[in-house]
């Protein structure tokens, strides 16, 4: 069973902190949402965002070749599906029409799956197999969990203090 | 006019060092020989090193799905053209003929036809007008130029040195 996936953020890591796209269904679930953690390399994540947003002038990069060999040999990229997941190692298949109408089939990695498809318009999918091993509950919550005990913390800490602590 | 070249040397920059492809023609004139220095980005210098020598078991990157997504739609690159240069920035074509036999071009950036090209096993041609501007003496030569002038300055430092240099 496929998912349909929106692109909830990317983060560009540098140095030691790694890239990262989240992705999130694109029809939540108020009650439990959730979200999809892929880590990419920080020039693929470079790649997503500037195909979200490209910039003028910019020289076409790597996924805006793909896209014109694609399309100047009759392809069309009907969708992307991240189909599977090893570890923290995800897997992802382009679901392609050829010129003559058959469909082709192409595996690669996620995040070159995802910079194409946000240049093509093309719908992002995850199989559920894959949102049952790697889904997360959504992070928003946990930062708002951790934002709530981080007030808690502050509040005990203040109580906690003698008039003393304040000469 | 078409003059088949090869890659001469990939170096892969970092930091303040730019990465560069140096290609050469493929049959040198041996009393005038001619290097076509490029200037690419690091992560095209490595996906170029990459195809000439691939690492087992790495992921396939963009330019391998580059090759899949051609292939997989009938696709055949045939030959890819540096033939432009402005300033320091310099142009390339894909020859590729589409599934039913039909030529297709497409145009792109040199490190992106070059990665693409030692995956395919095509070959890369320069016109002769971008050889023109932009090439240069070989490099070989001018660094066997400057190893001659360094031996000479040495000898000339050691000829001019008095016994009285050794005391």
């Amino acid at each position: 069973m496929l998912t349909e996936m929106d692109i909830k953020t990317v983060v560009i890591g540098g140095g030691p902190v790694s890239s990262l796209i989240v992705l999130k269904p694109a029809r939540q679930d108020e009650k439990e949402p959730l979200s999809l953690p892929i880590r990419i390399g920080s020039v693929e994540a470079t790649a997503i965002s500037m195909g979200v947003s490209p910039e003028g002038g910019a020289r076409p990069m790597t996924h805006d070749l793909l896209k014109s060999v694609m399309e100047s040999l009759g392809g069309h990229l009907r969708s992307v599906i991240i189909n599977d997941v090893s570890g923290t190692t995800f897997y992802a298949q382009l679901d392609l029409v050829g010129a003559d109408g058959h469909q082709v089939v192409v595996d690669c990695r996620p995040s070159d799956a995802i910079a194409l498809a946000v240049r093509c318009g093309a719908t992002l999918f995850a199989e559920q197999a894959v949102l049952d091993v790697a889904g997360m509950p959504d992070f928003r919550a946990i930062e708002d969990q951790e934002h709530d005990q981080e007030i808690k913390d502050f509040h005990e800490f203040v109580e906690g203090l003698s008039p003393d602590d304040f000469t």
